[in-house]
């Protein structure tokens, strides 16, 4: 394991998507993206995902300067075509005009269509929430989770993101509709590791906690089994209907995860008429969450995010870890 | 069991609602809404709850003919006294102002403070969805859930309601943030039977599918661990900063749930670029999901809401089916 400066990796990631020709503020934007996501401990949708990233750009999936074009605005409710421009790129565009739709109407909703993955959907909450916005947005994927009670892949993971503003950083919940991506699953089958809690089903259809029977079964269980089921649907259908772009199963036909459906909705919260006292609202309610009596003393109970500034911090003093091989790769690229 | 036709509970909640001073239309309104959540089968937010109901008015709680007051306007985003009125009432209130904004500003958001329990959340997404419109709302409530390694109850259930039009009807779901109910695993604990899938923890703290257990450890499970816990606190706080109203843990030191806060979302896809597509949209998802093979044939995939469908036409045509200890008890109020 390295570890490695920001400022490093950030040039590096600028660098090679230069070499792609992004332009260079898009270059910097969309480095800067990926270095932060890999600050905040979420190397999955950072470092780790880099490569990937850029060989979607290679292989004419992702097109570096397209950005998104407006296809219909109705006062607080627009929709963009993402026109295959880089996911990360086009949903922090989005972020920002549900945040000005939201300045103008209160609230604001951006759904965007014939978009990329945008990597980390928290990085959105962050950036909305750090502005003083409350944000809600998700997006669709490819199939990769079984409806409640079948065994082929017809739903997305589609993950959701709810943020708040909080004491100058934020609350960020950024939370896919799977117990466990496969992602991490990989990752913990490398590692030898068990889940904690059940991931899905093995081959015989029994509940299990090996990673390597559910990349085997390809079931991963839905967070609350049909009701993470029913929720992954509906944000397909939302994300499809208000962006009129590709739903979960027209994704999946492609094979390649691009073209995605994704909303953004933003609320501004400083014209409220209580504003001033929200701050404590949100103080008062974190103060009892923390007050809660734990299982044993080794548990810390976190609101979402709160890992993250630790992680975070502690990725600026010392650099972020990065696996050599992974490192050595994008220096390859 | 009894079978009562609907039209006959109808005017008896009508008629013991007017003995409680409810004007006559609310008087009617409101026994609508409690006989159609009993018509669509959710009998624990019908009339099973009814009496409760009707308990919370005679001790105070619930003031009849108390209307939301608004509190506050910003555009498509409005804040609302619920001024302790009836829960379903201002909910269904609510739910028409947010359509209302909606139809001016694209989307609109009403926030309620100081109401009550809204009963059935599902039944404001089917309200808002047959009429046309997509509907996002939530409610918190008094704390009834221990946040992720916890074993004391700070967090509420709060049920999130996601809906869309579909076949002049609606795909609906109705979801608390706990895998189940207490009232359900009442009902489990009674017929002496197990929960599906695990519903919580034991007094030791191991995972356990019987309802006596969990009832008695007051541990129920959140869905997906971690990730319903962390949905759960992220709904309290915006309802409770959105409506300026109390929060899951000021509801929960009076012991009483009132004083509730609850958001509504409307989206008014009539005015979207490709509205008309949207149906064919929504048709190629559904049917899609109903293609999903399952793991034995006994097994039906349905979408959200589907089930409901089969329940109403079955209970229109054969009456409500009642427990007669709770229809006698009905019938004394």
């Amino acid at each position: 394991m390295l570890n490695i400066p920001p400022k490093k990796i950030l040039t590096a990631f600028r660098q090679i998507l230069i070499k792609r020709e992004f332009t260079e503020a898009r270059a910097k934007q969309c480095a800067q993206i990926f270095t932060n996501n890999s600050v905040d401990g979420i190397y999955s949708h950072g470092v780790n995902r880099f490569a990937s990233f850029i060989k979607m750009v290679d292989e004419g999936f992702v097109k570096p300067n397209n950005t998104p074009s407006l296809k219909s605005k109705n006062a607080g409710i627009e929709q963009w075509d993402g026109n295959l421009g880089a996911g990360p790129l086009n949903a922090m565009q989005a972020t920002d005009t549900a945040i000005s739709l939201s300045q103008q109407n209160g609230i604001g909703c951006v759904a965007l269509s014939n978009t990329n993955h945008w990597m980390r959907g928290g990085a959105y909450g962050w950036h909305a929430a750090k502005k003083g916005f409350i944000f809600i947005g998700w997006t669709n994927t490819i199939a990769n989770m079984p409806a409640w009670g079948a065994v082929d892949n017809r739903l997305g993971n589609n993950p959701l993101v709810l943020a708040v503003p909080f004491n100058d950083e934020a609350i960020v919940l950024d939370m896919a509709m799977s117990q466990y991506s496969f992602g991490s699953m990989e990752l913990a089958k490398m590692k030898d590791e068990k889940l904690l809690v059940h991931g899905g089903y093995d081959t015989s259809g029994q509940l299990t906690k090996d990673p390597s029977e559910i990349i085997e079964s390809k079931r991963p269980l839905p967070i609350g089994y049909w009701k993470g089921a029913g929720l992954s649907l509906l944000l397909d259908i939302l994300a499809t209907i208000l962006s009129g772009g590709l739903s979960t199963n027209e994704i999946s036909k492609n094979k390649i995860e691009t073209g995605l459906s994704q909303v953004f909705i933003a609320i501004d919260i400083s014209r409220l008429a209580h504003h001033s006292s929200i701050p404590n609202l949100i103080d008062n309610i974190i103060n009892d969450y923390h007050q809660s009596a734990t299982q044993d003393e080794k548990t810390n109970i976190m609101y979402p995010g709160e890992r993250v500034l630790k992680t975070r911090k502690n990725n600026l003093a010392n650099g972020i870890p990065v696996i050599k091989t992974i490192w050595e790769e994008i220096l390859r690229l």
